[in-house]
């Protein structure tokens, strides 16, 4: 049976380019970037070679980039590591409903610390409404971060106008973004999109798992969440992951040097899939295809569970997802749809399929026919 | 010109079986565990095979193993994880004078989160009295941390003996141990140590860079100090790594079942060059032969900058370190030596030369052949 992985937003292959980059650099340059030795500095040369691939793509400085264990903690050091360093500049953070647990779960921590949290709410389509946030910005806001896109919808969320919009009404708020999800999909230019920090991970295109970075604009203070050595400028310890951090930069490279090409691609896919899918009955395609990101294609099956269907589409080789997968098999209603507003009876037959470059037309037709007869044979046998 | 690399406690060459395991489990288990499909669940499975093998080595048991990033955040994750979850146990915390830099400085953190934190004091073979720690410890004492081995002189400290006397003085204390430098080079068995977390990392044997684990006794409550979709059991989130915990868990398997063997190996190199190399004037072996874990040798020439020793290695192909390469070039003191009130002018020639079980006794002989050669040149031309 032929595999069609469609999950790529939870995690998706390694290209075997990258394999390769990882063992050739675990290989060669095998020092310590602390060693004091000419292996140490040619691991420290490499390190900053690999860190300059990535300032060169997103247009900032390489002392501005800082090295993470993926996207995860990429969002804990900025929205913790921020709050700790600038006790003095407000105890007011924002939210965006629909984040990743990651950004919602700090932003709970905060909170328990006597942080005043609130959550922006987005319309039907994920988009968060900009005189919302405009009218909530005070002088304690200390710290803003909205997903540039949401991983269950694709959702693309107007970073760069409501960074511009917090910023007008208090230039002392931080902004953060997590672009996980958009990082190698999307072109990020961060003296354009003018935020503080920004997120992104390797593993949602094609790079490790366990490895990512966080922007920090020069001046922004932050604190460390993993403190030690002093590795990464000092805001995180711990002996650097240089295969991994090569690996990264090679994925980044490609995918940042294919992005339109990509782009098409996925589109053509995603656009195929949400056309023949929304002829049926009873099915709602929740993504919006005018606004979202076409990696990400969220579809809902009146009448039929998710997860039933999930399982249905496995056993014929079809891998796709409900919800989010980046929380840990909870099966609770997807906060994103809810947050959307989308009624709870059509929340329940959601779910998100999720493309990669490495996918074809080919496969889409295929998966379609697929999941045309299995959500045929569902609504026969309830 | 032949590489002899002796700087294996800063980093070891991964091993190519451990680049190959890493590269099969990309290729096979690309599903995030969390994803709800047969290849989430087939990644789960792995990932469970893989805590596994640990839980065996240590006996313990798999749901008490916790995968993070490396040794410092394994640390990181049990002073300030532990510290934050059980604030009414008291705020008397107690590290060790010489720990590694991810101790200190979270025992630097809590101290400014108002914890009162004391330094055990070593002797001068960085060994802690066992009265002063027992004095020390009372009804507010939350958490000590005493690593097993050091990781700039090789000393083993009685870790069990310490963990008996603080229970016995007070059983709500909690004992955490850093085994970064002697997992997979000294047996650990868990239930006989007694203590409460223990840090183990995989790149000081052999294993890939960012990865590691925390052993968390059943019972003892920690919080993460990475917040998100709640994976390893909601105490550290992100997408688990698999790849990275495959290496682990393989070049753990391969370092414990070949445990003595190894010993006797690198024991009779390490003896051979403080044997060679202690015949020499005014050089002083600074690592205790007996009680120390062979993988660390330190040694002082007298009179000779060890950073320039160092670099006159280099030259020859023979790599070393000066202290730990653990923090990032500060070329400050050693402040494990001066804890062990080693006098400054011996400090200052102080050379640490770790070996791996890769070395041979053969590059032990010509590396004590050009260390000798070195020192004599270097000492001629002051």
């Amino acid at each position: 049976m032929r595999e069609i992985y469609f999950d790529n937003s939870a995690t998706t292959k390694q290209l075997n380019i990258v394999s390769r980059v990882m063992v050739q650099t675990a290989e060669k340059y095998y020092g310590n970037p602390s060693s004091l030795h000419i292996l140490g500095y040619e691991a420290e040369k490499e390190l900053r070679r690999n860190r300059q691939i990535f300032s060169a793509l997103m247009n900032c400085d390489e002392k501005e980039i800082v090295f993470t264990s993926g996207g995860s903690e990429s969002n804990n050091l900025a929205i913790i590591g921020y709050a700790r360093a600038n006790p003095r500049k407000g105890n007011h953070v924002m939210v965006t409903e629909t984040e990743h647990p990651s950004v919602l779960e700090c932003a709970r921590y905060l909170s328990e610390q006597g942080y005043n949290v609130e959550y922006i709410p987005v319309d039907k389509n994920g988009i968060p409404d900009l005189e919302w946030i405009r009218d909530k910005v005070n002088e304690k806001t200390v710290l803003v971060s909205v997903q540039h896109v949401n991983s269950e919808t694709g959702s693309i969320l107007p970073v760069k106008e409501i960074c511009k919009a917090i910023k007008a009404k208090n230039e002392n708020t931080a902004f953060h973004t997590d672009c996980v999800q958009s990082f190698g999909k999307l072109r990020i230019d961060i003296k354009d999109l003018n935020c503080d920090m920004l997120s992104i991970s390797a593993h949602k295109i094609g790079g490790p798992r366990g490895i990512g970075a966080l922007y920090v604009k020069r001046g922004i203070r932050i604190e460390p969440v993993i403190f030690g050595g002093g590795q990464e400028g000092g805001l995180r310890s711990g002996t650097e992951n240089l295969p991994g951090i090569a690996g990264f930069a090679e994925v980044a490279r490609i995918a940042c040097g294919n992005l339109e090409e990509n782009h098409e691609k996925v589109k053509e896919i995603r656009d195929y899939v949400a056309k023949e899918l929304g002829k049926e009955k009873r099915v709602h395609v929740i993504s919006n295809l005018e606004s979202s990101l076409p990696y990400i294609l969220n579809v809902a099956f009146e009448g039929i569970k998710g997860e039933v269907l999930l399982h249905s589409l496995e056993a014929k080789g079809v891998y796709v997802s409900t919800g989010s997968a980046c929380s840990t098999r909870k099966s609770k209603r997807s906060h994103v749809l809810s947050a959307m507003n989308i009624p709870n009876n059509i929340i329940d037959g959601a779910i998100r399929i999720s493309f990669s470059s490495q996918n074809t037309l080919d496969e889409a037709v295929e998966a379609v026919g697929i999941i045309k007869e299995e959500v045929s044979m569902l609504r026969r046998t309830r």
